[in-house]
């Protein structure tokens, strides 16, 4: 960090730079969580035992296939893998061994190296919603996203106190060419917030640009020799590795920049119905996922992913905040501490088409398990809604708001002799009242969590001021945020190269919307 | 249960008994949810430790009040504490030798045999809300509740499969006289429901009509065989133990029936403010407070409660759903184990005005803190809204559609060889799906939890069937549950009896609304 921030003085070193730091304003935001509390482990030793040991059986008698990757299927029978046709049948053992050398714990470092975060361990990192096509407020209800939203969402991110992480795809910006919006997200990140972010993988090329662009942020040097970037890789289940995404993985890991490796999963379509066999299936894709990380650049940063949910047999509808999702996330957090991996699941799932309180219940539901399952990288972990078609402006700062009891209830219990408050007790005794105690008066304004949102005030003011429901009061945050948003300060000269990039690769090629 | 069987059969011989049973409606509710998951533990074994010395500490050193009741100074005294006038100084690890006479599980036995309860070790009871002077729904908004409220309530409650319990003030019927109501609500739950309930708490006298109108449901003998009432005593907090409560606590202990002992704490307010002084000051007075039913009555059921919220230190509003509640609940219920006594916390708490998102982050929040700290009773687990001054129509069935979820938690994760589903792993391979494979056709119908309430429809249908949110779709289910309410079967010859006692009881005094 201490060197992220002499870098940085010495690059951003001129008179524009720090006329715009000087008036830049500065928003707080929560160090990342760092946990001081048990996980929760559902699963036995010899469940544990079980599934680990299925995951190896599907691994070498089942095979994974990476598909239309000669290069990866080289690698793989390089590494001691019996590879047929595009199977990759991997003997017993081999990938839980590649994957010792990946790291337990990284950093990624963010252009403000206050913002850097720690992804391992006992650490837990929250980052928004990433992928929705669609964006809904109260006002204009739902449409397709643009990247004026896009904007929009990524200026809320960097506003919010809980958020450590400006994320990705924070919704797709439909209005820009399907072969250049990639440019345009990557610049919002690095200029509209200073908190880490993801790159593209949408295609290996675009990847390439993700890595131009940060050596333009941050420092050809510096990129070679930090990981300034986090990006979304998933696994094609059951079992498949597809060219597109492994290639992505290939630039990021040659690059020594992060990826989750993580199957996206509706229970019951893409992996079996029962939560053994799922954990399985997880485990046997994300150890074939990492190895296969650790054979591009042995070493790089990778985290392993577990996107699952459940679906309603009824209507073939995935579904949310639900026990055997829960179930799973607490699963596969024991098998990712037992490999000793960083872990990323859960976030602020709900199949809800409004901000109410079905969203309410299944984002709780999903916000809690991810908690106590011991998540290190949380994506999604605000502004999801509608099964993750929809990018909700007011649910994006009513769970943002949520975000704070995480951190609190992850705090744990302190048990010293202030905590103790035995001297209240004896003060108060019997019949008393503990407002006005000593022990109060000292404590009180870190004694209790309390929203910065939703509705505390007596029904009488509440009746008063319009009976607003949270979706009421979400949308004037929303508003307000939107509308006293600053710039972070950008050295000029980088926020002119970051421009000049995108303009010229958008020169180069025509749109494409497909 | 085979011998109340027996028992009930004998009695309610009659044809017209036949006759009633013949032509009643079966409603399904689940069996009470038996743990299959581990607890989770927030406080190290020397926190707990450094607890209950400081609680004993305080027992001693400061001691309790047993306010307006000589009768239970002469208790404490003959029990070896030293009283000093109202105070009670209680010898360190006196109480809990006297706790241990309490059972650690008991059964509480319903009318319908089916619906007995055990309440302890591993098992968790749902009750519903109670004690709101309001009630709120979609329609008619906000008001004082009613006897009319009081029976939809109960009628909904009887409906409810995932709840246990029946409850007791399910709301206040502010309509009927004080020194009466106790016999409306009993009937209600003993005549409209075949559920488990609670008795009356607000004068001994009260907890006797309580004792007698169970005698004429269940017959005499059966009473003081069997625990056929749980009721909820609070603890005047800090430390002080009145003599209404007491004197009911009293009649139930000396009749073998069960009590919630339990402080009604808003941290700060009530206890201090930090989670390790408020959890010294809840097991203090627990402790003194089960220690006294079993100086009634050794052996008496006896239940530990912890009801501790969290308040806005900006208002002095009482707050839910909050990270320091959550650490409370899970500290009390290690402490409740330790003590080997039956557990009450946690409930649908909310601070919200509306059955909205707030309402729902909030109730989720207690409700899976409440599964996770071995909570054995948990009463408010539906209806509850604002803070607890309303029951609400709409979130009586939305919490009690949730509390499915809390049952499909507990089972746990199985991993059999069906569950491991490796033929299906091996029978789908890379690139197949799932949906129409042997084991998924096999599981598919017991795989998922599934809500029968919330939105999981495609947006399209949902728009046009009027794009309702959840208040919307639970106000539809309470007029249905109400319309399709049908009374459960019970002996003509009881329900007179009741009636009767009910009225010549109301006629002996003259109605009172102090």
């Amino acid at each position: 960090m201490a060197e992220a921030e002499t870098r940085r003085r010495a690059r951003g070193g001129g008179g524009a730079a720090r006329r715009a730091e000087r008036t830049a304003v500065s928003i707080e935001t929560a160090r990342f969580i760092e946990r001081n509390i048990p996980n929760f482990e559902i699963l036995t030793p010899e469940a544990l035992e079980i599934i680990e040991h299925n995951a190896e059986t599907v691994l070498e008698e089942i095979g994974v296939a990476f598909v239309e990757n000669p290069a990866a299927l080289d690698r793989w029978r390089a590494a001691g893998a019996d590879v047929r046709g595009e199977r990759v049948h991997i003997p017993r053992g081999l990938a839980r061994k590649l994957c010792a050398t990946a790291p337990s714990r990284f950093t990624q470092v963010a252009r403000n190296p206050a913002r850097n975060v720690e992804i391992g361990g006992k650490s837990l990192v929250l980052a928004p919603v990433y992928g929705p096509p669609f964006v809904r407020d109260m006002a204009g209800g739902r449409r397709y996203a643009t990247i004026a939203d896009f904007r929009n969402f990524v200026k809320l991110g960097y506003m919010s106190k809980w958020l450590h992480h400006s994320g990705g795809t924070v919704c797709e910006p439909t209005d820009v060419a399907v072969n250049k919006r990639h440019l345009d997200m990557l610049l919002a990140h690095m200029t509209l917030s200073d908190k880490p972010f993801m790159g593209s993988v949408t295609e290996p090329e675009r990847a390439r640009d993700s890595v131009e662009m940060c050596e333009i942020l941050f420092g050809r040097d510096f990129v070679a020799e930090n990981t300034v970037m986090t990006s979304l890789i998933n696994i094609n289940s059951p079992l498949t590795f597809d060219a597109t995404m492994m290639g992505a993985l290939e630039v990021y890991a040659a690059a020594n920049q992060a990826c989750i490796v993580s199957p996206f999963i509706v229970g019951g379509a893409m992996a079996p119905v029962s939560v053994a066999g799922t954990l399985t299936q997880v485990l046997a894709e994300t150890l074939a996922g990492v190895a296969y990380s650790q054979l591009i650049r042995a070493g790089a940063p990778v985290i392993m992913g577990a996107f699952v949910t459940s679906i309603d047999m009824n209507s073939g509808a995935p579904t949310f905040g639900t026990p055997e999702a829960s179930q799973i996330t607490y699963g596969a957090g024991q098998l990712a501490r037992r490999l000793g991996l960083p872990y990323r699941s859960g976030g602020s799932f709900c199949g809800s088409k409004l901000p109410d309180a079905q969203a309410g219940y299944e984002t709780a539901n999903s916000l809690n398990t991810a908690l106590l399952s011991g998540v290190n990288f949380m994506l999604h972990a605000c502004g999801w809604l509608e099964g993750g078609l929809v990018s909700s402006y007011e649910k994006f700062v009513m769970d943002a708001d949520q975000l704070g009891t995480l951190h609190k209830m992850a705090e744990g219990v302190a048990s010293d002799e202030n905590a103790q408050a035995m001297d209240a007790i004896r003060e108060v005794g019997p019949g008393g009242h503990y407002l006005g105690c000593a022990h109060t008066q000292a404590n009180f304004k870190q004694a209790f969590w309390r929203s910065d949102l939703l509705d505390y005030k007596p029904f009488e003011t509440w009746d008063e001021e319009g009976a607003r429901d949270t979706q009421t009061l979400a949308a004037a945050r929303v508003a307000k945020r939107l509308g006293d948003y600053q710039q972070p300060a950008l050295d000029p000269g980088i926020n002119e190269a970051l421009n000049a990039y995108v303009a010229k690769k958008k020169a180069e090629t025509p749109d494409s919307f497909l």
